[in-house]
């Protein structure tokens, strides 16, 4: 199964694709009205004449042109009788949105799942059901209206339609593009198998996403991770590691599950990166994208709080990450560009009368580039939490003040990226309610200066530091088993 | 040290107040000059004739008022003599904001220090040096300009400047309202044990939090602690519990640093529900600020997505929560009301099409209270993250449907809360760095419908699990040691 370059051609370039049970305030419709796909969209439900302008057919049989991809979001028990017309249009690919299968433990339910599996063997290729289907911006497949339009080269792979859904909602704030996404559900047909073996040789795919809660085919997931993960960066998350959670995923994608031992040992030995939420996935996935790898696990924290630091210490040492002195030299640096009182000239560095520096020399942009070349450090976490402080005390003055400010931190940072080759991680603190809306718009701002430099850059030091955390697992990631392919 | 009421009378509430050092940029100055201490407040600097407007004095000995309470920011070097002339005017507490003392690591910084704890004694008490100071609402005493003038029932004792400033910063975005806040540094005089004790009976404070590096009077800390904590809950978090914390917390505050282990055992003979991150810390305070104590480990998760569903039961596995299964009633009951495709009928309850329910029945109000009268269940969760699907899905009707369901939603925690005494906390799901105005804009507005009635809103799904976990540890809290006062 999936080995066929053509199927995944239909999946996620078709030349052509309906919507069986369109309708205007549909999702799915309204996600593939928005892109470019809309050019070769067939519209069909015998309810509507047309929606939102345009012409919507009664059933597939009337569309009069090929179909390679059909998405359907009829009703769960009518499923069948349009996967046999599906069948007999000479449709490629049936994506079945659809839930209320398998996943509700229900016996008619999971009967009928079965007779959808039967049915479909050798006649027609499933994705789902019960996923959301494909994100694809080269062709204009896509889960939700606001995805980005252009291209990337993430791929994501997800059981979970949510999943999916998130990482195409939130690609344009955390500046993510992607090659291809797939939500895959239940599985019936297609499975997380198959989309891993495809984008592990895919030329547009460079780092994969994978969530997965569970399988049918342990040994040819554990191939196809393996084979990918030794091809690219695979960062894996399985829900329902826990003994509730394995309940919660089976009434959701119906799926078995092991035990979290058992997942963690599969994910270690196919060398894949395994990570415990979204968020992480998320930050992961952002650094992995923008960062050279790491040589080692020592990191140099540049922040402006003295209790803030020493707890960011913490949290670094918990991570599994190391800061540690910085040499003789640096420190000797440091110390003829950083006031003495109320700082801390060492690593992590708390040194906030910096940010009120912006003349030529002894600036923050010098010091980021001073820190980065210690050659006891890999990897560099610049946070900047200043600028209401900076407000302040500048008060008018601030806004002249932040545009060389910004400049100087932005260039330091690519500088040190640059001359040493080391990952360097930014954060820019940012509390999700704050409705100060001067902080707010100004520590945009500067999250946007040095996203567009291709930082990763994360709203919270923890998320910075567990993300580089897991770039130096995969820079130190063992060699795979010899006996697999 | 530290028994003498009145002392605290003068920290807190001072008859009148001296800034030495003052000018027109300085934080400390621009803070109290923006509240209700203002009148009863001397600026000293002899580089001033005013500033912002107010009179400046070249020395406290030229203001004709006496002064209960001086803070001090003039250079370290300089504070010896400004302290004598203190004593000279008969100031009862010196607030040193100054840095630049021990924490330096410097021997005539440790020297100065050490002259200054020396020149105080018997004759002046001391708060500092390297801190921020007082925040007492009622006096108007402040750390920040923005921080709310009402008053509350948490305390805050802190021993690093910035983790108060935080505090007294996010206040208002956080719906927190404070008794009494300081901030001690090095604690030359007064330290963390003085403010604990006081406290611990100041008839203001309900709960407490305290920020320490380290101490100089481990007995001292750990009988005012323990006393604290057997009135009212404290929420610790110890800066420096890794190795390259503890020398990152030596060059903060100058700190002399106990094991990890030795800490944590400290923190729970005590009976102090020790956090980890200065999230978690405030977290918990929310929650303790605004919730019964629940009565076990079960928590009931309401949710809207099937993949993070399974993964945020793990993550309340991981925190040391249960999931449970619900009751058959209870099932019965939400069979009658959610509909079966795309849902999870069960605990994690994913339910999403009830958001589209705002008819008078079986509405989200009604499956939240259906859902916390469980017998099997604790506490609840309640996470929203299905703006931008409604958004997506009712175009301009949104706005009409989210009036009566955020009521049905607030209505029926209300009622689940009042009806069930179990703590309900919220989820709100908001990325700090989301530019999409309109989708920030109504969760925001969401939160604060919940806030306005005392629920406690977290940003994350994570974060409101490890609150109620530290709310549970708190329940479950073993008794104090008998030998103990």
């Amino acid at each position: 199964m999936g080995k066929d370059k053509k199927l995944f051609e239909y999946i996620f370039n078709p030349n052509s694709v309906a919507i069986i049970g369109a309708s205007p305030q549909d999702l799915a419709t309204l996600a593939q009205m928005s892109t470019k796909i809309k050019d070769r969209l067939f519209l069909v439900n015998p309810k509507y004449g047309e929606v939102r302008g345009m012409k919507c057919y009664p059933s597939i049989l009337q569309v009069g042109h090929e179909v390679d991809y059909a998405i359907l979001i009829v009703s769960a028990t009518v499923v069948p009788q349009v996967l046999e017309e599906c069948i007999q249009k000479g449709v490629k690919v049936a994506q079945i949105y659809t839930a209320g299968f398998s996943e509700t433990g229900m016996p008619e339910r999971i009967e009928l799942e079965h007779r959808l599996r039967q049915a479909a063997e050798g006649r027609i290729r499933v994705i789902g059901p019960n996923c959301f289907g494909v994100y694809c911006p080269r062709s204009g497949l896509a889960i939700v209206p606001e995805a980005p339009e252009e291209e990337g080269h993430i791929g994501v792979v997800a059981q979970s339609g949510s999943v999916a859904e998130s990482f195409s909602y939130f690609a344009k704030t955390k500046n993510l593009r992607f090659s291809k996404m797939v939500s895959y559900g239940n599985g019936v047909d297609l499975d997380g198998s198959d989309f891993l073996e495809y984008l592990a040789d895919d030329p547009d795919t460079k780092i994969i996403a994978f969530y997965i809660e569970g399988t049918r085919n342990g040994e040819g997931l554990k191939r196809a991770l393996t084979v990918a993960a030794m091809k690219k960066p695979v960062v894996a998350i399985k829900g329902g590691m826990s003994e509730q959670g394995m309940r919660a995923a089976a009434s959701h994608t119906a799926s078995l599950a092991g035990t979290p031992a058992v997942w963690r040992s599969f994910f270690r030995q196919a060398g894949a990166i395994q990570v415990e939420s979204f968020d992480e996935m998320l930050n992961t996935v952002m650094a992995l994208d923008r960062c050279p790898l790491p040589r080692g696990r020592a990191v140099s924290i540049i922040t402006n709080s003295g209790g803030f630091s020493v707890i960011q210490t913490d949290l670094c040492q918990k991570a599994g990450m190391e800061v540690p002195r910085f040499s003789a030299e640096t420190l000797e640096a440091l110390r003829s560009m950083v006031p003495l009182a109320g700082t801390s000239i060492g690593n992590p560095l708390d040194a906030w009368p910096i940010y009120y520096n912006v003349s030529s020399s002894g600036n923050i942009g010098d010091i980021v580039r001073t820190v980065a070349s210690d050659r006891n450090i890999h990897s560099l976490v610049f946070q900047f939490d200043q600028f209401r402080y900076l407000r302040r005390a500048l008060g008018p003055g601030v806004e002249a003040h932040m545009r060389i400010l910004i400049d100087l931190m932005v260039e330091g940072c690519l500088r040190a990226r640059e001359e040493e080759k080391k990952p360097v991680v930014i954060c820019v603190s940012l509390d999700p309610y704050l409705e100060d809306e001067e902080d707010r718009n100004y520590n945009l701002r500067i999250k946007r200066a040095f996203s567009d430099q291709g930082f990763p850059v994360y709203a919270t030091l923890d998320g910075a530091v567990r993300a580089l955390f897991s770039l130096y697992r995969f820079a130190k990631r063992p060699s795979p088993s010899p006996f697999l392919p």
